[in-house]
């Protein structure tokens, strides 16, 4: 079984969603998991508790998510804003990181403490406690992994399988072009998520990583619905065009869904309270099977073997 | 600043410590983090709460933790026995864990099948729940990081400076030569760690990751104790020189203290309790700035970036 010389299928055969679906079978799961692997985070707790721990990891990896060139503080801020975006998307607040490092010994300790120096930034920003870590030696390029807990009110917690047929679909802010950029600079949705979790029944709630194409069909495949969309409706980046919009990814805006009554008042009330960011309105949750479901076939998003 | 061309300080010039000393230099914490960076593991909670949260990241490389031939499930194994190991060294019980894993797209699906395998194998013998995790692609070698939860008793959570002056201190196991085959199949000292905490006053207690001439070193200096050690007593593994038992390490086994007169009561109830695993008293910590602190340079053990 050589890790070398693949005879058999290789990763570049799979489908992401596929692998992990795969990787995990037959893993079996203690008392105290609300949530599993498949959502933006684990979800842990007590049916009766009335806040539940969230749980998530992610990682940044130089040549994958940045150039070596990269201004070092934006590689930090970058490595924790991803994590907490998904804190964000199921509506809690972050609370703990452990950051997981491996570096060549080759590399200047000023850069490390540059990039250290944009973790702590964004911890700052967003109230999240660095509460240890590990350092290891690699290879190669940087590998910088966090780990992010988050609490959220059992009310208030919002899965990617909450979502049902009619009900709007939004996005927040403007979608395409983030590497020109804004992949490295994106503020986390946390004060947006809590206000919409607030104020509004959000019905299911995930944070665009691999893009509008790759994302709605995971919320509506974990809602057991379809969708529509209006593609001309989408809210675009500057020299973006639609196919940018829906396959660039690392937006990190909010995708969700409310039902259709609720839908004009929270725009309304939205536009009061986030005057800067826009929201859209793009499209619908339908039943499955009808003619809306062929039309997940027409969206594609970003797949991190293809 | 490239980081490519290092013309300032690298990584080398700096010890593993110090560098994450200096990283985290000015991080702050909110409240409810009873341990930050620093200890086996973080420790989450309030001080009137029975129990605590622990919380532990880590993470195994290619080519520096395991050769690209390494059968697979052992590979699966290590990850998260490291970081239950860690949650052992705190009398901790590990519970809900997260993989974070970058490969390159080449690689066999049945191998990383085969890492997982060896994921579950260890998650189901210590009751470890995987929830969750991500993939990203990796531009070379496997990167695979685990972050891992547990729970602990507030009474029987056992840090690193809890050791006093006149302490015995004593190892777990047989040491050194671990990259003969034990750094890949060892067993994490859970059921010891909580047999000792339940039984026994432990003062300070640690995992040995990188062999005892660095990690007592460590345990001394959190404690504000010296030491003093007695090198012909150290249990070795077979074909082992005591220097190969203070520096190969990967032993993880456990390294605690306990009031002297508790020394020999104490050994002699872990004979009958695991007749299998030997329990050795290596030494004495000692005050401070007495001759023992000299003896604190004479022992070596593994430096990541040297």
């Amino acid at each position: 079984m050589s890790p070398r010389r693949a005879s058999g299928k290789t990763l570049r055969h799979f489908g992401e969603d596929h692998l992990i679906a795969d990787l995990l079978h037959g893993f079996s799961f203690g008392e105290n998991v609300i949530v599993g692997p498949g959502d933006d985070c684990a979800v842990i707790g007590r049916r009766s508790d009335r806040t539940w721990t969230l749980l998530k990891t992610d990682c940044v990896i130089e040549r994958v998510h940045f150039f070596p060139d990269a201004e070092p503080r934006k590689i930090g801020w970058k490595a924790l804003a991803r994590a907490i975006s998904d804190i964000a998307a199921m509506g809690g607040q972050p609370r703990h990181a452990l950051i997981t490092l491996a570096v060549s010994p080759d590399r200047e300790v000023r850069w490390l403490k540059a990039i250290y120096a944009g973790i702590k930034k964004c911890a700052d920003r967003f109230g999240v406690s660095i509460v240890g870590g590990e350092t290891a030696r690699s290879p190669g390029p940087l590998f910088l992994s966090i780990a992010l807990s988050g609490v959220v009110e059992k009310a208030r917690c919002t899965l990617r399988s909450g979502g049902r047929a009619g009900d709007a679909v939004f996005v927040t802010g403007r979608l395409g072009g983030s590497i020109r950029g804004k992949h490295f600079t994106f503020i986390p949705r946390v004060d947006e998520a809590r206000w919409l979790t607030k104020n509004f029944r959000i019905h299911a709630m995930m944070d665009l990583s691999d893009g509008l194409g790759a994302d709605l069909p995971r919320l509506a495949r974990a809602s057991n619905c379809g969708y529509q969309i209006e593609r001309e409706k989408l809210p675009r980046n500057p020299r973006c065009t639609v196919e940018n919009a829906l396959a660039d990814g690392e937006d990190y805006e909010l995708l969700f869904t409310t039902a259709a009554q609720d839908a004009e008042p929270l725009a309304s009330r939205w536009r009061k309270q986030f005057s800067q960011l826009p929201l859209t309105r793009i499209g619908v949750l339908t039943k499955l099977s009808t003619s809306s479901s062929r039309a997940s076939n027409s969206l594609r998003g970003f797949d991190h073997f293809a």
